[in-house]
C-alpha cells in the first residue's frame, strides 16, 4: 500500500489506547501478510509504549515478535497489547507464545481470541500456565472489524466477498448503449485500485469480460502484489484476444466454467497459455458459487472483491454472499434501463436487504457508501 | 416553518459579514411571504448592527422597513445592508426607497440588483438621485442561491421545480410489487413535510394518485401554510373516493387534463366538490408541461415540488425543466425493476445529465444528495 506508514505515537496511559495504538500498527500490514491475519502489538513499560511492531510478509516475525525485538531486555516485566491472540503452534514461524514467555513479559492484554481452531484459546491458555497475566476483549468491536476477511475465513469457511459498483445516482451501471467507462471520476477510480491491491482475488463474469474486456489488476505506481483475477465462464466463452488471455504471464488467472467444458481444444489453448481452468457444478449458465468460493477458499483466498454486471451481483445477493458493498455514486443522471441488481428477486419491502453501519465519504466529485448487508 | 428565529449576533465589522447577517436574518422570511421575494435588511452604525428586519407576510413590511422601524431615529447617518434592490415602486405597500430617503440613510449596500423589471435598477436609481452612496453586489452568489426560487420565476418565466425522489441505494423507486411506503426513514419523511411547507405548489401525476392515494399535504404540528396540489390527470381520472378529492374543501386543488375532458360529467363532479380545472394541450397521454407551469406561473406561484413517479419525472428531466433534485437513498436494496428514470432516453455516457453544487447531509439512517442539474 502506498499510505504512509504508521508510527509510534505519544498516547495517554488508558488500557484501549494502548491497544488503539495496536490497531493502529497493524494497519501496517493490511494487505501485506496473507494469508497471516494482520494483527498489531505494542510493549509498554511504566505507563509508556517502548515498541511496537505488525505482522510481516507470510513467513516473516508475526506482531509480536517484532515487538519484542524491538524493546530487547526492556521487555522484561513489561506489558504486551495485541489485537489477536498470541498463536501457540508451529506454523511457518514458532509459536509467538514461547518468545512471550522467554522476554519475560509480566501481563498480555488481548484484543480478541484467534477462532483459528489451531489456537483459539491454547495461546491464552499457554501464557495462562506460565504465570503471565492475561485480559482478553479489548476494544474487541473495532479489532472484529478490522480483521473482518479473517474472521469470515475462519468463522463462514468462505473468503469474504466485497461488492464494489459504479453508479450515476439514479442506480444505473452504464448508459443506454452499454457504456460505462468512465461513470465515476478519477478519484474514486483510485481508490477502487487501492481495494483491488488489498484483495487476494478479483472476481468477475463472462459478461463483463466480452463487454468490457477488462485487465483486472492493479493500475498503482508500485502495488504491493497483483490479486488472484478469477473469471465465471461457464461456457469457455472468453476470447483468446482478450486482455485477460494477453496478460495471462503477468498475472495469475483461474477460470471456472461447468463441467466438461474443461476438456474442449479453447480449454487447452486457454490451459497452455497459463490459466488454470476450474470445472465446477453449472445449472444452465449458472455455476454453484459456493463452490467456486470453496475452491478459493481452500487456496487459501480471503478478500474477494466482485466487480461484476449486474446479473452476477444479484445472484451473490440472492445467496446472501456479500459480506460489504462498496457504492460509488456519480453526480449524473444516467436514466434507461441499466438498473443495478434489477435481477434480484425481492417480492416486497419486508423482504429488502437492509445495510448497517452505513460510511458515507466524498470521493472528488463522487460519493462511496459503505455498508454491510443484513439478509433476514 | 418551525425552526427558531434567527436574532442578531455581534459579529466583526466587515462589510461581508454585516450582509452575511441580512442574509442570515432573510431565512426568517423563506416560505413565508410567497409571493414577495424573502429579503434580510440590517442596519448599521458605527461599526455595530443596530437593528434587523426580514420580509413579512405579504402586503405587510418589506425587510427594509421593518428594520427602519426598529432603529427609528437611529437610523439618520447609518448604512442600510439589504440582500434584494429595494423595490422603487408601488405595490401592495409604498416604495421601500421613499422610506429609506426618509429615514436619513447615509449608504445602502445591495446585495443583488432585483431582476424584476418594475425594479432592476430603478431602486438603485432612486438612490443615487438622493444623493445616498449605493454599492451593489456584495456575496452575490450566496444571494442568488438564496432567492434561486423567486430569480427563475422572474427570469425563465416560470416556477423553479424542485424534484424530490426517495430510493433505494439500488436506485428502485418501489419494490417489486410497487410499494413504496416507506421506503426512507421518518427523518427524511419530515424533512419533504418541510420542503412542502415551503413550496408554492406540489406536483403529482394521475398515476402517483391512483397507486399510492396520497393526501399531499403538509404533516407537520403548526404549518404556516398548505401548498396548492397540483394533479396531472390528461384523461381526467381521478377517483371521486380518492383522498385528494376528499380534502378538496381543505385543500386548493388544480387538476390539468386534456382539453375538452372539461366537459364531463366526472369534470362537473370535479368542480362542485370544489377543483379547479385547467384543460391544456395534449399529446396521447402527456400534458404540455409548458403550458402547466405557464398557469402556476400565472398564478404567482414560485415553486414547485415534483413527487411524482419515474415516468413524469423522466418527461420533466427530458423538458430541462429539474432546477434542483432532492434525493433521499435509504440504506437498503430493493432489486427489481422499478429503476427511477429509467423512461429518461439518454444515448450515452456523454449525453448524461451532471449534478452540480452537490451537497451531501445525513438524515436518521438515510442521507439526502441535493444538486443543481446542468444540461448540456
Amino acid at each position: 500500500m502506498n499510505q504512509p506508514r504508521k508510527t509510534l505515537k505519544n498516547i495517554p496511559t488508558d488500557p484501549a489506547n494502548f491497544m488503539k495504538e495496536a490497531i493502529r500498527l497493524a494497519e501496517n500490514a493490511r494487505g501485506t501478510c496473507s494469508p497471516n491475519p494482520f494483527v498489531g502489538a505494542v510493549i509498554v513499560k511504566n505507563g509508556k509504549i517502548i515498541a511496537g511492531g505488525w505482522t510481516q510478509k507470510y513467513g516473516q516475525d508475526h506482531a509480536e515478535i517484532q515487538a519484542l525485538k524491538k524493546a530487547g531486555k526492556s521487555a522484561r516485566d513489561a506489558d504486551l497489547y495485541v489485537t489477536l491472540e498470541p498463536c501457540a503452534h508451529y506454523g511457518k514461524t514458532p509459536p509467538c507464545t514461547d518468545a512471550i514467555i522467554k522476554s519475560g513479559i509480566k501481563r498480555v492484554f488481548i484484543g480478541i481470541q484467534d477462532p483459528n481452531p489451531l489456537v483459539n484459546g491454547k495461546g491464552r491458555q499457554k501464557l495462562l500456565e506460565a504465570g503471565i497475566e492475561v485480559t482478553s476483549g479489548i476494544m474487541q468491536e473495532e479489532i472484529n472489524r478490522q480483521l473482518e476477511y479473517y474472521l469470515c475465513r475462519i468463522q463462514k469457511g468462505r473468503p469474504f466477498i466485497l461488492w464494489k459498483a459504479a453508479l450515476s445516482l439514479d442506480g444505473k451501471y452504464a448508459a443506454q448503449d452499454g457504456s460505462s467507462r468512465w461513470i465515476t471520476g478519477e478519484s474514486s477510480r483510485k481508490m477502487v485500485h487501492k481495494l483491488r491491491e488489498e484483495a487476494d482475488v478479483i472476481l468477475t463474469g463472462i459478461g463483463t469480460v466480452l463487454k468490457d474486456d477488462p485487465m483486472l489488476n492493479v493500475r498503482l505506481p508500485k502495488p504491493i502484489k497483483q490479486p488472484l483475477r478469477a473469471i465465471l465462464d461457464p461456457y469457455l466463452e472468453i476470447p483468446l484476444n482478450s486482455q485477460i488471455v494477453h496478460f495471462l504471464p503477468e498475472y495469475k488467472t483461474a477460470i471456472f466454467c461447468a463441467r466438461g467444458k474443461e476438456n474442449s481444444p479453447h480449454a487447452e489453448a486457454l490451459l497452455s497459455l497459463g490459466a488454470n481452468l476450474y470445472p465446477v457444478t453449472a445449472k444452465g449458465r449458472t455455476l454453484c458459487l459456493k463452490e467456486v468460493l470453496g475452491i478459493l477458499h481452500q487456496q487459501g483466498f480471503y478478500l474477494v472483491l466482485l466487480e461484476c454486471g449486474s446479473q452476477l451481483a444479484s445472484s451473490f445477493f440472492s445467496e446472501r454472499l456479500v459480506d460489504k458493498s462498496y457504492i460509488f455514486y456519480a453526480p449524473k443522471i444516467l436514466g434507461g434501463n441499466k438498473a443495478i441488481l434489477r435481477e434480484l428477486d425481492l417480492p416486497d419491502l419486508n423482504s429488502a436487504i437492509h445495510l448497517k453501519d452505513i460510511t458515507l465519504k466524498k470521493t472528488g466529485e463522487d460519493w462511496l457508501v459503505i455498508g454491510y448487508p443484513v439478509y433476514s
